[in-house]
């Protein structure tokens, strides 16, 4: 076992400070409860963790009150799992029920706990409820409408723990250590599938969890598609490659990429990379407590811009980091979120150089009050070559 | 690489089929258009498969027409994706924009081709909506309402393509060979999670492309949770352990379970294997077209009951397999879906033999004209003991 990994799960303490900034966010905004449904949420306040969320069937739900504990409504095949958390309230049903898959049990709970209208749901951007719309229609309408508590939910979130960073700071440790195996366990000849199966077991070896994402390309010469799937296609000199990969240790995120030429590159690839590299060193000086999103993304987009990009179809240079791979806030032109001291983001500069062709770069850093502390190690300023 | 392997993806043909199908369902239920943004939805209509689903801020739809190609209307970051499948008409937006993140553009797609009221989306049992709820009620005012769409999908998704089901086959076999490595792969004084990680290795040494489903326990002489997370607990003698992996290859998932015993087990342990094994075997016995899942569910009931079974908290005894790890349908007593030839399902009984103690065992299978095709290689009638 790897002696430096930080201890799994969370304090009790850090539950309950989770939720009583919860309520107070919820009293700001005149809610009496909140409900969540989706694996993050029910996650970071009752502390539930498990794979089974693979399996769309069953709803599951938490409801937090105005005061005292989160309240779990779930299916009883999660009740073990969950009366072994902080939880003390755990109502269950047997589920699947189609006909009444949690929506009375539910509905009640939330009238025992909720006001009229004043029950609070995520309901805005990078949210989506996970119930069946027509059960949510019969909720909705029980409760006297619910009310959009998406600020509550990245309030809490955007900001992380030192235990939580401690976790994002374990499993980026451990992405850095398997992408500086990459040149001397990737070769030309190998297959894209190879490459990444090959990837994928170093990442494990290394002590990662798991790697619920991985993308990557190959390309003589440059790389249209960052977000591919590998093909039969073998890696040749003069190929790029990228790797992007989002790996977790208990449930926390990395989120970064390398790039490698294999055998020699062009200048163009070389001087992009270099360009890109550069950009992320303008966003981590840019980085400090009262700064916003889109200061950041203008310190990135001034390098692109003078390296000739010719845009690029991202949407954004980079965003928060936590229990998924990505979430709020995104470094874009008009985000303007204020970035506050350990927040988890990433900086993730892309330029396309020539058409079809794009370097993407990508490092993980937390906010801290002199500035970006990287999490990520930092990548070699000039295009490595395998 | 493995010779046996299926091939990847599946042909234009196919995607057709599918869509000729859909279209049928849409106007027998009066339908104009069908909006699904789920990712087994968008990659059964389209192909488009990629893990960057794990990111939850940009939004993704397909709209189904009532003549013609599926259209896409994506974030501009999946393009060069989408435009590799046979999909023609990709619409993108630069995404994140969280003022109007794809609803416009969704919204004139829609009203191009469905009339007002009549688009159809799944709003049904183990369906969600993943776009954020307060952009689904614009989408929803824009065009009039929306019906409910989930039976058009079920019909489509619960019968599999000789195709589809050579992928199951294909990562049935290759999980049954991982877990018949694992007495020569584990031993007591491993940890749990040294298990789990030896077991995740071995499935994608096998050729497994990911595991993104993975549960199991241990414990002394019975096991009382089994979607548990593994802990630092040591194996010991006498110990139960139960792994279930939901693993895949080409998007397409295994879904079963093995028991096993460290140096020696009670009788009640070897006495609750065997009870469910037979009761798998009366559910592989009752399994062929015209049957339902009750009657699937009834045959194993009454050997459970008859090996006095305690009842148990899961809910169902089995269900559909596909793109996802459980879909439709449901082994319950009141279900009464039809089976269909070429439906993918899983048996899975579960006894409680003693309060605490549950064992559940779990086949996969294919409904043939003459009954049942096992895809997972059938468990050994005894307990086995490593």
């Amino acid at each position: 076992m790897d002696q430096s990994a930080p201890p799994r799960g969370f304090t009790d303490d850090e539950f309950a400070h989770r939720t009583e900034r919860c309520q107070q966010l919820m009293a700001e905004r005149g809610m009496s409860a909140l409900l969540v449904c989706t694996e993050p949420e029910v996650r970071y306040l009752t502390g539930f963790f498990t794979p089974f969320w693979q399996s769309p069937t069953r709803p599951w739900f938490t409801v937090v009150p105005s005061v005292g504990k989160p309240i779990a409504v779930i299916p009883s095949i999660g009740g073990p799992s969950m009366r072994a958390t902080w939880i003390d309230d755990v109502r269950t049903w047997s589920s699947p029920r189609p006909l009444d898959d949690g929506v009375s049990l539910l509905i009640a709970t939330l009238r025992e706990v909720g006001g009229d209208g004043s029950v609070g749901l995520p309901m805005g951007p990078e949210t989506h409820v996970r119930m069946p719309l027509k059960d949510l229609d019969l909720v909705r309408e029980a409760v006297g409408g619910l009310l959009d508590a998406t600020d509550v939910i990245t309030s809490l979130r955007m900001v992380k723990s030192e235990a939580e960073i401690a976790k994002h700071r374990h499993i980026c440790g451990l992405v850095s250590s398997a992408f500086e195996a990459l040149p001397s366990i990737l070769s030309t000849g190998m297959t894209e599938r190879e490459a990444f199966r090959t990837f994928r077991e170093e990442l494990l070896r290394q002590g990662a969890d798991d790697v619920p994402y991985l993308v990557g390309a190959t390309g003589p010469g440059g790389i249209d598609d960052i977000i591919r799937q590998p093909s039969d296609r073998e890696i040749d000199a003069g190929d790029l490659l990228i790797f992007d990969t989002g790996s977790t240790y208990d449930g926390y995120f990395s989120d970064f990429d390398r790039n490698f030429a294999f055998g020699h590159a062009d200048q163009g690839a070389k001087d992009a990379y270099r360009a890109v590299w550069e950009a992320t060193e303008a966003g981590l000086e840019a980085i400090r407590p009262g700064a916003t999103t889109t200061d950041v993304f203008s310190a990135m987009n001034a390098v692109l811009k003078a390296n000739g990009s010719l845009g690029n179809d991202v949407g954004r240079m980079g965003h928060g980091l936590g229990m998924q791979v990505t979430e709020w806030p995104s470094h874009t032109a008009d985000d303007e979120t204020e970035l506050l001291e350990n927040m988890v983001l990433t900086l993730e500069p892309g330029l396309v150089w020539a058409p079809g062709k794009a370097m993407v770069h990508e490092e993980n850093l937390v906010v801290r009050a002199d500035g970006a502390e990287l999490l990520s190690r930092r990548a070699a300023p000039e295009l490595p070559i395998i």
